[in-house]
């Protein structure tokens, strides 16, 4: 008998037509003669409609209020779907984060796991009933808080449960067919990735790859949790993100890595050029720590060749959201970092090759700048990683950009991808 | 210091606006330098929207999931209102009923209180805050589980944490004024009642006041909380609802006894006569026997005189949803009974004459019978309580019974109520 964990995200259970579609799932996992677990997402736009009420009554709502406000969400549709299930002849029970030992650190709106206890999911399953637990949330045990994980907290659950439980797989079912080596919208012929390292998922998530977020990669990576990324709309095989061992995947074969495994995009960034820095030492370092304390992630960073004047250009990207604090806190010390002007850039895009074969291969940079080049597309800013290169392109370059690159290091599928609509969370 | 315990039905925040007039109210109470706890129903239609998801993915939802379900409707209130508050400038903490210490039997959807221990919210008023408390719910300590506490469940939920804290009083916020001498959309010159003992309150419940629900009158007088009915949409001081001691009210001063201190009107209720019984002893038990088993909660009973023939008829009133399974219960056993026929009547009401006043004062009944009789109003069936007289009568003659009572005893006032429309949880 397997142990399986399966997280639904808030589109597979919009309505009580899909959460009924979504609990017959379920219930041909247990009668396959599994285990099963489930981490659900709130319904649809629930969790929009509370953010407007909470806005509506407070233009800053606290936090702990917050997040007792949104992890109502999850409490409707963990019942409704526990109800739907018991509807079908089988047992199931709902438990919130708290009662499914979700423990995490104090901080409201992006709390971090800091131990799972699933007791009562274990009783659960054990008495054989069908365990359905709130994806999103946690509690906090020393001010006995609730608390919320976050975007993307509901794959984290989905995890942290499987890690916890020892689970065999965790099945994140979301609305397209697994992972794709680039998106379907924008590449028609994007391949369905069958087997994907978790190092590899994680580039591809931080550089934009939606389906998966970073932080349940980062964790099953950790944990060494098998996921498997699948549609809830079909029952075709999906994604299986895997955590290699030794050189050997999960069934002891030897790992294939392919040279270039997908390419992500991502259009939420921002450039911020900051002109005329005084080219002496600590310059960078003033001026990032200005930025990190104004809150804001920074991804890549050039610094321009120092022209003779003694002074030089420091261009870096960062969320798009983040951006006016960032710029706001340059301003606010032009004058002791000394530098000339900032220059503003939200038209930007980038674009990120990824690929655990890239270790060994030479030529991949020089083959993804060529077909980039016979695009006639303009390369910005570059940076790599081990298993990864991006390159930051203007905004609307970006999607001929990806077919072309798809198309030169040869990802193209022989069919079209079937595109499904819709966003879980 | 004093410290009140407040409560808002679900009329009383039913949108952001309504939420953020609430804050408003509860910050006064503070400012004017009381502790203050309140304790909140789920905003307007909530709970009747997540019940109708319910049965949308389940005809008969499990009572557990249901309770889970219904749940996250306070907690959407409780939250918005603390948001609200502390929009206000002051803190606030939302506590859901097991964060509260609302401890309760595991009878799911009718839990029963059996134990609070607030110290959350004692922590909370403790350090300044505004304590939040989610009504209707509770959780059960042997099974870990959420249970909700019924019709009437918030008003209950703040009396039951107004005993627990030792409140100074325990106020009932609600769209009428307070307690009337009968309904004032029946009588125009009913008056509003500005003190009532919580004896008397209890009889005006059970007689169909719809107000206050008589589990919360019935704990308010159980552990001596003093309760004061008030409109949210108003100043006005509402009802004081007492518990007298030794004669003497909360304040030491001799409890003033009126006579009569209202007429309340029920048409909820039906009537049932086994038609035909055997005069012979053991039958009413076997009757009344089998109507308790189905479920059915008996309210007035009259036996017959019994004929020459040797056989009786039994009339019994009972909740109108009680009925059909008090008749099938009967019909299945009509051998072992022996009667006739059972004849069901769905068009009474009934009338009750409550003051604790009656005790000492002969002739209420004569004049009740007699105002009724001066308006050509039929009696069916009479019962009475040491403080209280009812009648039953043909449903579509009880508004002008009450108007002809009403009148009768006195109780009219000199200008016409001001009444409001909706009615809170």
């Amino acid at each position: 008998m397997s142990l399986i964990v399966q997280k639904y995200g808030g589109s597979s259970v919009a309505n009580a037509e899909s959460i009924k579609r979504v609990a017959k799932r379920i219930v041909e996992a247990r009668k396959a003669g599994n285990e099963v677990v489930v981490a659900v997402s709130a319904m649809g736009d629930t969790t929009d409609e509370l953010l407007d009420l909470a806005h509506e009554v407070a233009p800053i709502p606290s936090p702990r209020e917050l997040d007792m406000l949104l992890t109502a969400g999850e409490r409707i549709s963990m019942a409704l779907l526990a109800m739907a299930i018991e509807n079908l002849g089988h047992e199931a029970r709902s438990f919130t984060g708290s009662q499914a030992g979700m423990i995490t650190d104090a901080h409201h709106g992006q709390a971090r796991i800091v131990d799972v206890t699933p007791r009562r999911v274990q009783e659960a399953i054990a008495e054989g009933a069908i365990a359905i637990v709130a994806g999103f949330q946690g509690f906090n045990r020393l001010t006995g808080d609730i608390t919320t994980l976050g975007r993307g907290g509901s794959d984290t659950t989905a995890v942290a449960l499987a890690a916890a439980l020892e689970a065999d797989v965790c099945e994140i079912y979301t609305d397209v067919d697994g992972i794709f080596t680039a998106d379907p919208r924008v590449v028609p012929r994007a391949r369905k990735i069958d087997r994907i390292t978790s190092e590899e998922m994680l580039e591809l998530a931080a550089s934009g790859a939606k389906v998966l977020h970073i932080r349940a990669v980062e964790y099953a990576r950790r944990h060494e949790v098998t996921l498997h990324v699948r549609s809830s709309f079909s029952n075709n095989e999906g994604t299986i993100v895997y955590n290699p061992r030794d050189g050997r995947d999960e069934n002891g074969d030897p790992v294939e890595e392919p040279i270039i495994a997908g390419v992500a995009t991502d259009l939420s960034e921002a450039k911020i050029t900051v002109v005329g820095v005084p080219d002496v030492p600590g310059k960078a370092a003033q001026i990032f720590t200005l930025v990190a304390k104004s809150g804001a992630n920074i991804d890549m960073i050039v610094q321009n060749v120092s022209a003779a004047t003694g002074l030089t250009d420091i261009s870096f990207t960062l969320p798009k959201s983040d951006a006016q604090a960032a710029l706001t806190a340059l301003t606010v010390e032009k004058e002791a970092v000394g530098f000339a002007t900032l220059q503003h850039d939200d038209q930007i895009g980038k674009l990120s090759l990824v690929g655990a074969g890239m270790r060994t291969n030479a030529g991949v940079s020089a083959r993804l700048f060529t077909a980039l080049y016979e695009s006639g597309i303009n390369i910005e800013m570059i940076s790599t990683s081990e298993i990864r290169i991006s390159v930051v392109t203007r905004a609307d370059t970006v999607q001929d950009a990806v077919r072309a690159v798809h198309a030169a290091f040869g990802l193209d599928g022989e069919a079209e991808a079937v595109v499904y609509a819709g966003t879980g969370r």
